[in-house]
């Protein structure tokens, strides 16, 4: 058995910063960097390609919505040109600092809204997928497990990654919980832990009202801003382990 | 004897549209296509790589300054790193395009202001060339002829290629009369066609004080937008033909 | 009998221009300026409130969405909280270029993605005009006639001004045929003055299926953009002033 | 004796926060506000202004230039018009804020490059100082002590506040010390201290070179951001009223 952790990162902009890379990154094992929409900048970009490199951490790219004060978040209405478009231009801008790095990118997940939209709509889902398939067939494409972003992928012949969260509760439709609804978030640390072991050792987890579904899980996001975060995933590491999984990039 | 001439392209942004690159593209050969910062978004810089590849014209980048409102022709004070990761951005997100449209990227020309401080620093000029030859040490660099944009590329090790105005006025240390001035533009359109005519055959300029100065000619800039640009251009390329000179790209 | 003819002005944006405002503002009464979201720079807002001066046009606040790239034609999924701030912030920009001027905005027009989701949902109608009110509880709020931008500016005690679109054909209940539609467009000139003619003159409209609906008009939407759109204007104050219709600003 | 203390607020952006806003401004007794160029946007400032009025604190305007991955720190080679309608804008959109919460704009203390590149230029400051002017003649200049800022203000009618800074240190001709020398800063906070305290209750500091210059101090520049920022403002605000000098707004 064997998991990833992947982790947003290189979402600061200009002046400000936004989460702690620096603390985060030894903990993980898949780095999803920003590309400049909807967060991160050229400055940005460049410095935490380097951090991942020196890390030794998978390194991939994170397309956003052109949104940078909604931090890429808020569904804007596009054409799948559009979101055609905008994922070519962020996998090659992020490209071109892993050219001077001299290091590849491995995996895609799309961003906040973006994520949300291809999850949830079978033509937005197939045609992100089919901008990383043309942009790279080979890049791993990371998706909600259960949502259109996998199927989709894997119909246009891309390798995917079914993505599951420790601290998410699930419908019994496989679907992530609302965060409009109040009990979308596992707060109980133990409740999360015992989730995610379930998840990556058994492939299911206990929706919401008491079903087990299945669920693949190729990876677990994790996040690194927030005041336990760090704690979190060095618990869920230490659970994994000691559960003989094994941690590893995708 | 031959020479290329080459035009800013793509410079529309979202709604709004900018030049004639439909009219101007049968004329030229090389295009300089405009990155995202300065002008052009992903949906534009999609249509003219296409543009481009159909007409079999050279693809070259064109990054510009962080300001469409300005359109990068106002000059910031910005750091080199700044200049560096810029350059490395909008090349890497021409090159997603190129990659789908499967061609590849000729030359670069750095645009506006970004020329301009490049053609007059010399730690700009070899820190935008150093961005080049890092992202791709077989690009034909577009500088200013006698500038350290050219001087700076050559030293890092890139080929070069010398741009030359038609319907410029040159000082006699072989920079371009700033546009500040009364006598900046040459307006008579035989007047310019005789310069443009020196400059490619003799690789020399008459300047505004009547020195004759040398001056490599590699590439000659042209517009696509203004009233008499697609006829200044078709008497260009008429009257280089009638002297022998072959029109090709870099 | 009266009649406003109102016409979007000032959505040029930096080095791009748009839509022919010097023409088009001898021939309307008011006049709908961009505020600098979804077009409209500084610049650009301060040459046309002097040109709606010059030309004694009423000024209008033409706020829009955050999506220069979209022209603000998008739908967004923004708070109610994020929509009110975004109107007080464009009507208060509008408002320093009035001051400068010393002329005063007379009505609010939301813009594209903006007015669309505020005809269709109630609650951002409410905030939309809610935010009009605390800036300045005198000005005339524009919108969709029979849409909820009325009636919720009217509940809230604004002065309502219905708008009518003279070449655009309208379902049974009183909205837009969508543009999504084929019909949504009258492209017969006869057609659109005829049914212009008949919203000004009885207050009612045929629509798409022949049913005749009532149909407030004050002022109606002219474009100053389009190969026939001078002509098309013109023909319209015409017939109106042929009707008796007297052509005056809210 | 009196003295005002002021402070930048309102510079986080969409996700993004900066500074303690809410720790410092009990202790100041003016707010320069980020108007959404530099800094800020309409949702921050909104919050800005209710925190500033409920606190009692002078509101200022902050306006800066069109360059937030920058924060406006980076010197733009702008047109005298574009820097007037920027300012213009900037003053308006706060002014909405201000409308809505029912409290009126004190002040006006340009940002960053802006401010430098008034204080350094004359025709800079007079055209900031024309567009503060115009737009209300009633409004205090806030600007850099000895520096055009502060002469071409009052030429223009304004009335002036002279702004001076605890930690930095003076050039013999008044000027500060540029950033970019080693001793620019003053990090003893008792030298700081000491500093403050002279030019306060004298009038006068003493350059680097060992100079006493004088220095009209009107309103001290605190920061609510970095480690120690509170504790200082602490012991400033504690020497200040030992020395019997009154801290109260502009």
């Amino acid at each position: 058995m064997k998991i990833d952790l992947n982790c947003d990162l290189g979402e600061a902009f200009g002046n400000y910063s936004f989460g702690g890379d620096q603390q985060i990154i030894p903990l993980i094992t898949s780095a999803n960097i920003a590309c400049g929409f909807h967060a991160g900048d050229e400055n940005v970009i460049n410095g935490t390609v380097k951090l991942a490199k020196d890390n030794n951490v998978g390194i991939g790219a994170h397309p956003g919505l052109p949104d940078l004060q909604g931090f890429g978040r808020r569904n804007m209405d596009m054409t799948l040109d559009e979101i055609y478009n905008l994922v070519i231009y962020q996998l090659g801008a992020l490209q071109g600092f892993c050219k001077i790095h001299q290091v590849n990118i491995n995996h895609v997940k799309p961003h906040g809204a973006l994520y949300q939209m291809g999850a949830k709509n079978k033509d937005i889902a197939r045609k992100i997928a089919q901008a990383v398939y043309d942009f790279d067939s080979s890049l791993v494409f990371v998706g909600l497990a259960n949502s259109y972003l996998i199927s989709e992928a894997q119909k246009i012949g891309l390798i995917t990654a079914s993505e599951v969260f420790a601290d998410r509760r699930y419908e019994s439709n496989g679907q992530l919980v609302s965060r409009k609804e109040k009990d979308a978030v596992i707060t109980d640390t133990n409740e999360a832990l015992k989730q995610v072991i379930t998840m990556v050792t058994e492939q299911q987890v206990v929706s919401k009202d008491g079903e087990v579904i299945d669920l693949q899980a190729d990876t677990i996001c994790v996040h690194g801003d927030g005041a336990h975060a760090l704690e979190f995933v060095t618990n869920i590491r230490q659970q994994l382990m000691k559960e003989g999984v094994e941690i590893q990039s995708l």
